[in-house]
């Protein structure tokens, strides 16, 4: 085979086959295929698509381009759960505890954040003594001995999806649904779960912009999964505001651990007994919705989802007195309320704006080596429609100092919008079947 | 600037600026902008296409990547052609001395064939002592002495696009007819010339298969060429067979020689005088075309076109004796005649076929370091319409050796096919007028 002639068959709007996308991704992955030549490819593949047959062969070569884990000998059923990322997606924080307290083993792989706050790695990470890099050994006795285990991806895991998303990054080749849809997929059928469910973000600071184009990611990863054997379903979420009220690391942390204890947001509660009755449907716990949220809602109400936290905390070297008593967690040493400008009911909230100020806060990265400020973020008072007077708090800034405050102030003040009349909340979800 | 912003924006259609177009192409030379995003862009470039306006701005910054010609201190006009290239095109060899002959001179860089037999510096060597790299002051020189040379591309003319094409060919970005247009003629507002002639071929062994291809290419290089000040006009020609009879470096030189003393073959003679004619007509020597012809044929009869041939050749080094007594040109010491398979009328020759068994006997060059062998090449006897009995003489095979030429048989008959009726020769040519 002969690149050039792959790139050409793709840029002329055919189909490449199985044999030819193995060959493809074994010769990016060997460096033998330069990036110039693979970046010519992706961008014909932005513009010509690919149908579902070549999404499906391309996200199982990127799945075989590391190691493939099996977790069949730890349990008979395994789960894992992803989020296209938003704006204070603590939700594997919940949904984990949740769903492994009903007996559901979830052995779940994250990457690190970039762009806006940190990934659920970073968030844990803050979490004293907290670790995430673990052995694969160590892994496979949590799986075991917890039933719940949320470690940093290793570098063997499709390490041909890592390698080609660095390279969409930086050529403009990122918009296209079956690349997204083969990065993710690829990366879920290598970390080995039997059920996977899938948290498909839509509005300002999601990934799709879009309820439409949402619905066709879910739609084509959700296809993936069952060509590739495997249960997967999808549920599309709203982004049009944070979820929750917590932005930055420490503080989503705080949030979670509010809401194991009974006391969360309702959006976030919803979405995670909404996305762990998918699992449990998916795995035959549950014979339908209402019966799998009822075992959910038991599991939450009983102290066994925040038991089932804290023995996750302390398997994997987290100080247990942080999360029972929250304020031992890193704090801000700045903390400053943001006054709303205007009278009125909060109408809009550009996510992407708050996602930025965190960034700039020190709460996230712009590069792979930055570290993260755990204590950094944001406490949200208002979300859409709220009524508040003029200078009612809108939100809390939480900051390293008040030079780092007086730079994100401007940009937060004009992520809100508000109108005179009432305004009704967003839409939170809608579950896509996984068929 | 970002490169990603501006890759994006071609991605999505949209026209980038001359400033964006610019700052590209400037920092592409300067190896500021790795080619694994220049491929991503060309691809996009491809996919999308670009408007005339954006087609001009990539030329003209592309011909600024290097050092721009002034040849007016010379001359008041020079006239330069191009030609996209086909099999046993040796048109410059017999342009160039008619126009010269009648007053206007040709100062012409010209690349080293690829692909199919050599280019015209590479016939040209084909003649004991010719040299084709001149510095810049003896090109210079030999324009206002002569008023005809022929050297090869200085590596200063056009960098940007020596470096774009190269990435080009290993991406399957070649085939977008901006981007031919703008790597055409970057080169030929580099070189100086006040009016350009282009001779864009289509069919077999063509760059363009179908003469609406050729006639987009056309008009869109006729554009650039007035967009930038320059007066432009082209001449669309049929590569449905080789153009004349021999197709091979010192062969096509014989061939030349003929044409230049009053014996060559009609439709490389009558290529000429209509290139010629436009060149007339823009640089304002001739009111009509017919007069323009006169001019030409009054050049051919008389031997002045001769006798400026044989200038350029002492000039240039070459040995004045074995262009007057071209049996002294190198000859191969095989040479074969190939026999009719069938009785009948030709109806098809493949161009293609030909110009790969030309350089499969080591003719033409498949990657840029081999060297030519300028002996070797075929001589057709029969061309479309003629009608051949069983066992004639379709063409002869100049060879270095049995095997060789036993290699190119096979490809050789398949070339050509046969019909029991009459065929009509295919029309020669059509003048896409300049505006």
């Amino acid at each position: 085979m002969h690149m050039v002639e792959l790139i050409a068959k793709k840029r002329d709007g055919y189909a490449l086959t199985s044999a030819e996308l193995d060959w493809l991704i074994a010769n990016y992955t060997a460096q033998a295929i330069p990036d110039y030549q693979m970046s010519a490819w992706a961008m014909a593949v932005v513009l010509r698509g690919m149908d579902a047959h070549e999404t499906t062969a391309l996200t199982l070569a990127m799945a075989r381009s590391g190691t493939m884990l099996d977790l069949h000998d730890l349990a008979p059923v395994t789960v894992d759960k992803h989020s296209t990322g938003g704006i204070g997606d603590k939700t594997t924080l919940l949904l984990g505890p949740l769903v492994a307290a009903v007996g559901l083993p979830m052995a779940k792989m994250s990457g690190r954040g970039l762009g806006f706050s940190g990934g659920t790695v970073d968030k844990l990470e803050s979490i004293p003594g907290f670790r995430t890099a673990l052995s694969s050994d160590e892994f496979r006795r949590l799986v075991r001995e917890v039933g719940l285990v949320i470690a940093a991806q290793s570098s063997d895991l499709a390490p041909a999806d890592k390698q080609l998303y660095a390279l969409r990054d930086v050529t403009a080749t990122v918009a296209s649904i079956p690349l997204i849809a083969a990065s993710v997929m690829s990366k879920k059928l290598a970390a080995g779960a039997d059920c996977i469910v899938l948290d498909v973000k839509y509005g300002s600071g999601a990934f799709m912009a879009t309820k439409a184009e949402a619905r066709q990611l879910a739609q084509t990863m959700v296809k993936i999964g069952h060509q590739a054997g495997r249960r997967v379903s999808a549920v599309l979420s709203s982004m049009q505001q944070p979820l929750g009220y917590a932005v930055g690391n420490a503080l989503e942390v705080r949030e979670a651990i509010a809401a194991l204890r009974g006391n969360g947001p309702s959006d976030l509660v919803e979405l995670c007994l909404s996305l762990g009755s998918q699992l449990l449907l998916m795995a035959e716990r549950a014979s339908d919705e209402a019966s799998a949220r009822a075992m959910l809602h038991e599991a939450l109400q009983s102290g066994a989802a925040w038991a089932k936290f804290c023995h996750m905390v302390t398997s994997q070297g987290g100080d247990l007195a942080s999360i029972e008593q929250p304020d031992l967690l890193p704090s801000a040493p700045v903390q400053i309320a943001l006054p709303a400008p205007r009278a009125g009911y909060v109408s809009a909230i550009a996510g992407a704006s708050l996602g930025l100020a965190v960034n700039a806060l020190g709460g996230g990265r712009s590069h792979k080596e930055e570290r993260i400020d755990p204590r950094v973020g944001l406490s949200l008072q208002a979300r859409i429609g709220d009524q508040v007077y003029l200078g009612q708090p809108l939100l809390t800034i939480h900051a390293a100092s008040m030079s780092a405050v007086e730079a994100v102030v401007p940009q937060l003040l004009a992520a809100y919008q508000f109108s005179d009349t009432p305004v009704k909340p967003p839409a939170l979800m809608e579950v896509v079947p996984g068929d």
